[in-house]
C-alpha cells in the first residue's frame, strides 16, 4: 500500500488538541509507513506531542496555524475571516498536493463551506455530500448521504448522490454492484415530492447505478440497500433522531441496570461475553463522515469524538486516500456525462 | 365525562378484525359508559362479536360495509372505487353527528385522503396533519408532527402546525402553555432552507404560540420541546428512522441474550423487576397518531397493532372526543386569522 500524507486539524473537537494527539499516539502504532502534518497553534501542540513522545517523530511534522476556528463561528464568517486557521491550513497542503487527505473534528459548516472553497468540486459534479456509513441487520455497513452538506437539493443532485455513493461503497466495501435506493416516506412510486419523483426517474435510466427503488427510514440500518440518497436537511435530522433515540434507550437501560447491585454485577459480565457484537454498533466504530464530490479526501470527525473515535476517523482517511476514492468518483462522474450526452 | 361514540373500522391493520374485536372487548370492561360502532363485513364480524360475547351488547352496534380498503390501495383509488368501505362508513357516521370519533388501523394514505374529502378541514386550516406522541428523557410526552399527511409544505402551513400542536399538547397533557420548536438541521437561525426560516418568522411574531425555536432530531426525545414540527417527507422518515434502529437494537440485544441460558433467565427476571420504567417506552402504549385539523377526530393506528395497542389509539380517541379537540383548534385558529387582521 502507498505511503499517505495525512493534514490533521489537530484543534478541532470539543475536547481540543488532546484527544488528537492522543489518537496519532494510538494510529502511529499501527501505520508505520504514513506521514502527519499536525496542524494547529504550537504553543499547544508542542508539549502534548512532547508528552506522548512525538515531538522529533519522523513520521509527523508540526505546522503551525494561529487562528482556530470556533465550534460556534458562523461558517460564513470562518471562511472570509480566518484563512490562517488550522482547518484552512490543513486544506491548503491538500488542495497542493502536499497532503493525500485531511481529517478534522471541527466546526461541520465552516469545514464543509472551507473544503468547497479551497478544493473546488470534482469536473461535473454539482455538490459534494457528506456521507456516513451505518452498521446494519445482515452484518454490514449502509452509507447514507447527505447527512447536512445541502439544506436542499434538486433531482439532478440527488442523482449524483446516488452515482458517487455507489463508488464509494463499491470502494470502501468491496462491493461490485452496491444497491443504491432513494429515502422516502413510502415505497411507491407515486409517494414523495417531485424531486424525489424525478431523481428516480434519472437514476432508473442510467446504467451505472443498481436502483433499487425508494426505502423508507425504517431500511436505514436493515441492509436492503447499501447507499440510501436524500438531502441534507432529510439526512441529517434521519440520523440526529436516531441518535437521540438511542441516548433514550441508553439513559433508560442504565437506569434500569444501576438501580441494583446484582443487574450491575450481571450487565459487566453481559458486556465482556457479547462485546463482539456491540462493538460493531459503536458510534466510535463508524467516526468519520466522508465530505465526497471534491477534489481531495476530507474527513469529518464528530465533534465529541474520543481519541479511539478520532482514530477510527483516521483510518477512514487513510483508506479512502489509498483507494483514491475522488479520481474513481470523477471517472464514474465523467461517464454517467457522457451517458447524457 | 360525557359519553362518546365511536365507529371503528374494524377491517383495518395487518391483523385484521379479529385484533380489532379482541381490543373492543377489553376496552368494553373500562368504558361502561361509550358507544362503540363496528364497522366493517358482518359475515366476518358477526362470528368474532359472538365469541367475545359482544353480539348483543347494548354498548356495541355493529353496522355493515361490505368494501374494505386493502393496504397495497392506491389512495386516490380507495378514495373514488370505494365508498362503501368500512372506512368511508366509519368516516360518515362522523360527518354526520352520528359518532363522535374514527378509528382505524388500514391504509394511512387511503385514510387521510378520505378523511379529508369526508370530512374537510376546519375553517382557516390549510392542511391537516398527522401527529403521533413520543416518550421524552424528562419522563414525559413530547408531539411530533406532520408525520406524513403532506409530502411538502409551505411556511404558513408549518406554521399552523405549530398552532395545533400547541393546542393539542395542552389539551391532552394538560400544559399550560406548551413549548413549540421547527425541526431544523442546525440551532442557529441561519440554518435550513427557506420554508422553516419563514416558518419560524410567522411563529416567533405571534402570541398564540410559545416559539422555542429551532431544535435538531436528537431532540424529538429529550423533552426540550413539548411541540415538534416539520413536514410529513421529514417527520415519517425521522420516526421511521426511529424504528429502523429500535429494530437493530433490540435484535442485536436478544441474539446477545438468547445465547446463553443463564442471559435468558436474567433477563426474564430483569424484565420484571423493571416492567414499569419500560412500558413508558413500548410503542403499544404510544399507538393512536391523531389526524388533526379536521372537523372530526380521526385516530390512526399501526397497521401492525395488536389488540393492546388498538386498546391504545381508542384510549386516545375517547380522550380527544372529550376534549372536544378539533373545536378547540377551530377556536385557536380563529384567533390566529384575527390576529394577522
Amino acid at each position: 500500500m502507498p505511503e499517505i500524507k495525512l493534514a490533521i486539524d489537530a484543534m478541532g473537537g470539543d475536547n481540543g488538541p488532546s484527544i488528537v494527539i492522543e489518537a496519532l499516539a494510538q494510529q502511529l502504532h499501527e501505520c508505520s509507513s504514513h506521514h502527519f502534518f499536525v496542524v494547529g497553534q504550537s504553543d499547544s501542540l508542542t508539549p502534548l506531542l512532547q508528552q506522548h513522545g512525538l515531538h522529533e517523530h519522523p513520521q509527523v511534522t508540526l505546522i503551525n496555524a494561529e487562528q482556530v476556528v470556533h465550534m460556534d463561528d458562523k461558517p460564513g464568517q470562518a471562511l472570509r475571516s480566518k484563512p490562517n486557521s488550522s482547518m484552512s491550513v490543513a486544506l491548503e497542503l491538500l488542495s497542493k498536493g502536499e497532503a493525500d487527505a485531511v481529517i478534522s473534528g471541527g466546526n461541520t459548516g465552516a469545514l464543509m463551506a472551507k473544503a468547497y472553497f479551497q478544493l473546488k468540486t470534482l469536473p461535473g459534479v454539482l455538490r459534494p455530500a457528506l456521507m456516513a456509513a451505518l452498521p446494519n441487520q445482515q452484518g454490514g455497513r449502509s452509507y447514507l448521504l447527505d447527512l447536512g452538506a445541502n439544506a436542499s437539493c434538486d433531482s439532478e443532485t440527488l442523482f449524483q448522490f446516488g452515482v458517487m455513493g455507489s463508488v464509494a461503497a463499491q470502494v470502501l466495501e468491496n462491493a461490485p454492484s452496491p444497491k443504491v435506493a432513494l429515502l422516502n416516506m413510502g415505497e411507491e412510486e407515486i409517494k414523495g415530492n417531485d424531486v424525489v419523483k424525478n431523481a428516480a426517474l434519472r437514476l432508473t435510466e442510467s446504467e451505472h447505478v443498481n436502483y433499487q427503488g425508494f426505502v423508507e427510514g425504517n431500511h436505514l440500518f436493515s441492509g436492503k440497500a447499501d447507499v440510501i440518497v436524500c438531502d441534507g436537511f432529510v439526512g441529517n435530522i434521519a440520523l440526529k433522531s436516531c441518535e437521540g433515540l438511542a441516548t433514550l434507550i441508553v439513559e433508560q437501560l442504565k437506569s434500569a441496570l444501576m438501580s441494583h447491585w446484582m443487574y450491575r454485577w450481571f450487565f459487566r459480565f453481559l458486556q465482556k461475553r457479547t462485546q463482539k457484537s456491540w462493538e460493531r454498533l459503536k458510534p466510535d466504530h463508524y467516526n468519520g463522515a466522508s465530505l465526497i464530490g471534491l477534489r481531495g479526501v476530507v474527513i469529518k470527525s464528530h465533534g465529541s469524538a474520543n481519541a479511539k473515535a478520532f482514530g477510527s476517523a483516521i483510518r477512514q482517511a487513510i483508506i479512502e486516500a489509498q483507494a483514491q476514492l475522488p479520481e474513481r468518483i470523477k471517472d464514474r462522474v465523467e461517464s454517467v456525462l457522457l451517458e447524457q450526452h
